[in-house]
């Protein structure tokens, strides 16, 4: 279509982050044709087991158990199998054959990446792995591209969504070690095996590839300092929280000087203090945050969604639309740099929600002379908090904050209450935004 | 050196950023050159006025003021001289001559960005603008390649440092406006005429910036509703504590569906209030944040320093590597893969803070002896509270925070007190980061 010329992208794994991959490439096919400037075809799904019950949303014609011969012939392989066999194998047979390669891989990246990297660069090859850190945060771009100008000096972070939940639960909510982990349980953030998780070996292989990433060295999983969360007391939480911390599980890699002045790097994974001042600090739940220190840029942070099938996906075609880009114009041009041209819409046609301050005479029936005013303009009050006025006497101090709605309704209302004679000033009116 | 092949580099202005580009450049040539593959050689630094006092530590032969000579024959050109002319006509010049352009320069890119992007694109060459938008904040990679694969729905930005200075210590330290201005301006977050911060024109010029590259669309810098923060009161920052919120400037763009159904963008900056829980409510002091909501990867935040000469020189330098790479094999492999093989330490040698809990006798003279345990390990405490103890009748409860010390030592320490006699138990060791 439009004359594109056909990738062609052989997906191995259907699992729940490659049902994902392939349902967005299959929906947004011609929206990626026009980003990329060619058209991404997927052109098989390789599994394990054909008969297994999957998406039935994706066609089934797609599906393969033959990922050898999936492969050949691929322009992009994008391998969501997980585990080391036969992925390893598979992407070097993708390698070998000149495909780019893009991955979610992590397990198979800290114990295999300078294999697998140097196989892609014999062959000009893209290996490309935003995916097996911290689901749809950017990270490894970042640190690869935006700082190669720069010293990254240490990075701190909470890579595992599992175990910063159960702290978080432990710090916030009161629980008990016990309760927290239950509770995640039951809500999926832990397996039914959770060491992977609790025991810190997930963070471990994170923090090997974030390490090998920022310092240019390679650093295997094995020295990793690991220590989990499973020493981390309720005691200590509250101990903690007592004197302005707050514990989390953080990866650490980080440049030092050995005592003997020898220059070096240190990757470890342990339960530690933060200020509850720290920008990590106040990451929530589930979520990740990865926070870089270097030389010239100083402090930044990456937060977001660590995990999860539709998450992960995201950084998985990033890395596809990269790797597709270096086939159509001999290196990349920005993607879709030809304008969707969307109309700009006036301020007017914006959703938002407003506090409005006024002061309005202290008599009765004034609330429901200006809860009409809002509800004639289709616009209705979420709160209102009254208080004597510190304006005039006889006089009352409203805040009124509204349920969202199109802005020109909102300014409708705001020029009502100006003109009511109920109201004696409309002090402030500010717009509320991020769906508090 | 190494048999790379030269890049030459043009440097267009030496202020507060071009100086710290081309002192970067300069100290760090050799690693550069490992990490890209190709010597980057700065061939000049153009500037207006020759005689002006300048940076002593760069080789002054460097110097010139003939803008367009420097620029021919240029593989790389850094455009950061600000302003719309001459940097518009020596970048389109520079295109047309085959070079990659990196620029700073947000209100040209706002203004005259798909004019460039065009004229980079008929050559082939690159257009890169990360240091234009949130200073060493990685925000237009990510956008334009971390989300290549996903649909942005919405962006809402902290990206002037300098109102945020006002309006973060008008919350936190209780400032009238014009208080919070007057230390803004002796701490040079703002300019003498800071209109261009405080009415929201470069706020404005980012939110253009951004809306551009997140929706495909050309958002002209005319279409961006602006509000400056001149009428945010400390009354109305009060009201918005105690309700649970922060007031914000913030630079927003946003996908939406207009009234009558039409698909559109609208980009916007005004103050608003975010609840205090929001992730951009802890951006503190001049510190910028961008707050990305996409359809796959969900909530993500991008955080760090928004402004700074040095800082900025981290994104600029980010951009020049990209481009370098493009010219050296063909397509850009990833930086440094030739690993610079560090050594790795082990986590004796890290340098870190312990808070240590312990159970104690409560006699006279413990304190001394504990103290006297850490002294002769070389560490220090920082802070020590004593509670009764929870655990057993006649002791205390002792929480010992210690300064930075090598984990060897805090190790050691740990060992002597489990073998002290004034100590019963040690419940708890946890590692404090972060520089709290």
């Amino acid at each position: 279509m439009n004359g594109y010329r056909d990738l062609c992208v052989a997906l191995l794994g259907s699992g729940s982050v490659g049902s994902q991959v392939a349902r967005l490439m299959l929906e947004n096919g011609d929206e990626l044709a026009a980003r990329v400037g060619a058209r991404l075809t997927l052109a098989g799904i390789a599994v394990r087991d054909i008969d297994a019950k999957r998406d039935a949303e994706l066609p089934q014609e797609l599906f393969t158990t033959d990922a050898e011969r999936l492969v050949q012939g691929a322009d992009i392989v994008i391998e969501l199998m997980g585990g080391i066999e036969p992925a390893r194998e598979l992407i070097l047979q993708s390698l070998k054959g000149g495909a780019d390669v893009v991955t979610a891989n992590k397990a198979l990246i800290a114990a295999h990446g300078p294999e697998l990297a140097e196989a892609a660069e014999q062959v000009g090859a893209q290996l490309s792995y935003e995916a097996a850190v911290a689901g749809a945060i950017p990270i490894i771009r970042p640190l690869v591209w935006s700082l190669a100008g720069d010293h990254v000096t240490r990075v701190m972070g909470i890579v595992n969504g599992s175990t910063n939940y159960i702290l978080d639960r432990m710090d916030r909510f009161g629980d008990s070690a016990e309760d927290a982990m239950r509770v995640a349980s039951e809500l999926g953030f832990l397996e039914a095996d959770p060491t992977l998780d609790v025991e810190g070996y997930d963070a471990a292989q994170k923090a090997t590839i974030i390490a090998s990433i920022a310092f240019h060295t390679n650093v295997p999983v094995e020295s990793v300092h690991r220590e989990g969360i499973t020493t981390v007391t309720a005691e200590q939480i509250e101990a903690a929280k007592q004197a302005g911390y707050v514990i989390k599980l953080l990866a650490i890699a980080e440049r030092l000087t050995a005592a003997d002045g020898t220059e070096g790097v240190s990757a470890r994974v342990y339960p530690a203090l933060i200020s509850r001042e720290h920008p990590l600090a106040a990451v929530y739940g589930g979520k990740n945050a990865i926070f870089v220190e270097a030389e010239s840029a100083g402090e930044l942070m990456f937060y977001g969604a660590g995990a999860g099938g539709v998450e992960t996906a995201s950084a998985v075609l990033g890395d596809v639309v990269s790797a597709a880009r270096r086939h159509v114009v001999g290196g990349p041009g920005i993607p879709g740099s030809k304008h969707a041209e969307l109309p700009i819409l006036p301020v007017g046609e914006i959703t938002t929600a407003y506090q409005i301050m006024l002061e309005v005479r202290d008599r009765p029936g004034v609330l429901a002379t200006i809860a009409g005013l809002l509800a004639d303009r289709g616009v209705s009050a979420s709160s209102v908090e009254q208080s004597i006025s510190q304006q005039a006497d006889g006089h009352a101090r409203l805040v009124i904050g509204t349920h969202r709605a199109r802005e020109a309704d909102l300014a409708a209302v705001v020029d009502a209450l100006r003109g009511s004679e109920v109201v004696q000033q409309v002090t402030s009116v500010l717009r509320l935004e991020g769906d508090a």
